[in-house]
């Protein structure tokens, strides 16, 4: 598979097109050019061609994309088909949130276990996941091999449990604490998740309509 | 000011150059290059210079770019300094860690009030905004003016409760349900916020390092 040069622009845009291929499969599709999939994305054809381009040919000179291939292999690219398996830390409120709604399963991940100083909160089990103590995640990820770290603490808590969890052999972390965890030096794998981004974005798109409104 | 044909990765791009600016003041940075800015942010110079040159001159040749005031100009250009109002509605876990730890005031918003069907959360209050009974909504954005509704109710009730906000006329939602809220034909602005896209891009790069490491 050809995989140079990759933006990171693709790379964020692939859930995208998966999202938009899921949806199509469910509405039985299976065929569309890259026209109409650009129509429906809002970019255009060529943006789109380009971007599956990346990773080799998927397209049909005139005969347009094979929704359920195109689909099978965006996932394959992202590597929702390696079964990689995760641990959340730090069962509060988006923690929970996470457990009990978000589905790992669909994304290609296996959410093993949820871990949390709390006692109150050791040997519950939220969307069917257990949770157990801080104390024993090294023991844990010793014995079972784990992919990722899901970070849910609080953000005093953040640096410290990253240590914890580098010491114990994690390479990357999914990071809802909104604090910076790595230098620039560090090998370690973050997904940032920051919430304000997207409320500025819309914020943007509000002030842009009002103007527009104005301006009429 | 230049307002025209800004591309939505542009858009995108601004709340981060916003995180890295306040982080720079903090520093007690005051002047930068594109060059200097752009290698923090792993994008390039010209990049950079392009983007802020959507929106007018910001820099000036040979001086770099004034770090407060290009920040300054950022929030303006997103809107932050509007002062627009906020209601949330769902107080779930989502709702409620938007509550408690979310700050909307850093992003120029306010927000003012909760709802819940839940009779045992009305009347509390988290993070200091208070939760009202659901049945007192429309009566109260027909009081208060409201720019956006934060949508954080279960996946059941988001396309009910989306129409008794638009027609109590919330014009923009920022979106937590996963569920597809408008039709193409919508005037109603909104920004979803998708977890997924966040997970599946770290799969990505997770699936990047491992194939790297074996190709060593």
């Amino acid at each position: 598979m050809k995989k140079d040069r990759i933006s990171n622009n693709v790379i964020r845009r692939l859930p995208r097109y998966l999202r938009k291929l899921d949806e199509l499969t469910a509405a039985g599709v299976t065929r569309l050019s890259s026209l109409e999939l650009g129509k429906q994305l809002g970019f255009t054809p060529s943006q789109i061609r380009q971007d599956f381009n990346c990773f080799g040919e998927f397209g049909q000179q005139g005969y347009g994309y094979h929704i359920p291939s195109l689909r099978d292999q965006i996932a394959s690219i992202l590597g929702m088909d390696r079964g990689y398996r995760a641990v959340l830390v730090g069962v509060g409120h988006v923690g929970r949130a996470l457990m009990e709604n978000f589905c790992f399963q669909d994304q290609g991940f296996d959410l093993l276990r949820a871990f949390d100083i709390d006692p109150e909160l050791v040997g519950k089990t939220f969307g069917g996941v257990k949770v157990s103590s801080m104390d024993d995640l090294p023991a844990f990820l010793q014995k079972n091999p784990v992919d990722i770290a899901v970070l849910t603490v609080s953000k005093d808590a953040a640096l410290l449990v990253t240590e914890m969890l580098t010491k114990s052999g994690i390479t990357a972390i999914w990071n809802f604490t909104n604090v910076e965890l790595t230098g620039p030096e560090s090998n370690l794998i973050v997904e940032n998740v920051h919430f304000s981004d997207s409320l500025l974005a819309l914020s943007y798109f509000i002030s842009d309509a009002k103007d527009s409104k104005e301006a009429e």
